[in-house]
């Protein structure tokens, strides 16, 4: 079968005679039809940030380099392990796909915390194949089916959006609450959606880029703050009871959305640190003081993440559609995707993979 | 009357000729008999980083400099305002005061966090006057009546036990817990005391002043650790079932420390961050982002901390009496006090101001 197989940095592979994979007894076997791409495939496309097993084999699949690429996707069963035929999936459902890797064994698997995994991974980044091939087996209990109304493209953004639902929950925010949102990238375009769909009242978001400006007003902000034109803390503080919004999520992980977020909320509020941070960066542990301000951290989702997201779709309170700017195949992942989101980032939210075309 | 003033950076006069405060009827006027010296006093006699009211005003008690030092006191009632005698105080009780100055009328204080006050101060520092001089009238339901088996001096430790008590609550940990105490200065060992007093199992300091690692290890550490000799975040792992400790106090506020607890404790656990940072540290917020864990801040002490913390004095599940190094009197509070924490601070741990002395 096809696969895009990840060789090492810069080194990504379409290979025609990849083994099929068995369908274990727990597990169903799924030709994806759309996968998305994503920061983590471009950090991991340009070093082995994520992913370095290129001699230590990850502690749970036991793979190195190749791998598949693809952990954003959706697909139809094609088949059903015999353990996993009282999960209730039969062979034709659509299905969107979880694709933590983890051990059940360690002292956070067994508290029910399997993204907070001694070993945690990915499928489609550590090992068990991923979206970005003709077929992969998964977990059945990490596949969920996708209602009538909610396409199978639409299908592949529920992991992005199961990111942001995850990191909504860490905070308590409630409906009527308001929420700030530091940069409107795919991550921080999917936290607004989320935020809406979870009636949030005050969705702020503050970014420099045009189109993203307008993404962001599109998709859901109730203001979006352009932090050149603006100041931003002042202007949070006004359209917030003078206080500053409940939560923050902070989207871009540079230096300054950081501060500005904690500087921003109001006392006994949380600021979230969703984006991937590549340094260290100068932070004062001061402005978290005043109003005992707290900084929470959120690592990809639980199932109920993904359970909710999809009733959210199918209920329409999520729409994503505007998101996905561009569909390729599996031919042009580097060209249309990667180097996309490198070089024309500013353009695109999310390109997704059809991987069947 | 005598009162100890603060006229500026370096210039702490004790005035002979102050008026004596009349007492309101909302107030007790107090005789304050201890008073403690701490890190604060000593930032705000070297720069008016605290208190910046040469200008202007505080909001909430108009003053401007020169204003009274002392804000860690206790001391005897001598006199009960007319709306005051409800709340059951004589003449006579011996109590320690919270120096809380709070608006009570912005949003944090109607929400019962008068400690996350907008315009929030402390009696010692921004006017009200303060515990060091030969009498104070305070808000009465800020004096708290000591047990007889409490002595005054004690008396006057409960300000800095009741910041460690808040810390501790913000955490949720539980007895039978572990927690790991990042510097053994004087709020490091209140920490530890309060740690104790609340059953926490495991206790790990870290420290590197030999002076305060034998202080550490006599008041209640469990285990004291060198990071000069030891691998901390290994050694923590290793104590607390190979996950690290459920909670981290930085009562160091320097930047290997808050790294070091980030790194140390369990996923999903909390470091609350109790130090005074005097400037920007370089920060990694990756650290925090494998086990989702969580950084909290903490701000001095509700009502319920005093009334708790007196509570476990009572019972003797706190004792402090080791760490008061020195007992000096009011005319040499610079040279006993503030110059001794300056420059034989492995030597102090607590210096109290006998007023009446
Ligand atoms: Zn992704
Ligand atoms: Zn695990
Ligand atoms: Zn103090
Ligand atoms: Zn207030």
């Amino acid at each position: 079968m096809r696969a895009l197989r990840y060789h090492g940095p810069l080194d990504l592979r379409l290979e025609h005679d990849v083994p099929e994979p068995e369908c274990l007894p727990h597990q169903v076997k799924i030709r994806p039809s759309f996968c998305g791409i994503c920061g983590s495939d471009l950090h991991t496309y340009l070093s082995p940030v994520i992913i370095p097993y290129k001699d230590t084999p990850h502690p749970v699949t036991g793979e190195t380099w190749p791998v598949t690429f693809g952990h954003e996707f959706a697909g139809d069963v094609v088949e059903v392990g015999s353990d996993a035929v009282q999960g209730g999936l039969r062979v034709g459902d659509r299905v969107a796909v979880q694709p933590t890797i983890c051990c059940n064994r360690c002292p956070p698997c067994k508290e029910g915390y399997p993204n907070c995994c001694n070993s945690l991974g990915f499928v489609g980044l550590m090992g068990w194949g991923g979206g970005m091939s003709d077929f992969v087996s998964v977990d059945a209990r990490f596949a969920f089916k996708l209602p009538d109304n909610v396409p199978s493209d639409i299908g592949a953004m529920v992991e992005p959006l199961a990111v942001a639902w995850h990191a909504i929950d860490q905070t308590g925010i409630q409906p009527g609450g308001s929420a700030l949102v530091m940069g409107a990238g795919p991550v921080g375009i999917a936290m607004v959606q989320c935020l809406k769909a979870r009636q949030v009242k005050e969705i702020i978001v503050v970014e420099i880029v045009p189109e993203r400006k307008d993404f962001a007003a599109r998709l859901g902000a109730t203001v979006v703050i352009d932090p050149k034109e603006q100041d931003v803390v002042a202007k949070c503080k006004e359209l917030c009871d003078g206080q500053g919004p409940d939560a923050a999520f902070d989207c871009a992980g540079v230096a300054p959305t950081m501060k500005t977020a904690c500087r921003a909320i109001r006392h006994r509020g949380v600021v979230v640190n969703v984006a991937f941070n590549e340094k260290e960066v100068p932070f004062q542990f001061n402005d978290l003081m005043i109003g005992e301000k707290r900084i929470y951290t959120s690592v990809s989702y639980s199932i109920e993440d993904f359970r909710d997201v999809i009733e959210a779709l199918g209920n329409g309170l999520i729409d994503v559609k505007e998101m996905i700017t561009r569909k390729t195949t599996l031919d042009r992942v580097v060209e249309d995707g990667i180097l996309a989101l490198m070089h024309e980032k500013d353009k695109h939210m999310k390109i997704l993979v059809d991987v069947r075309a």
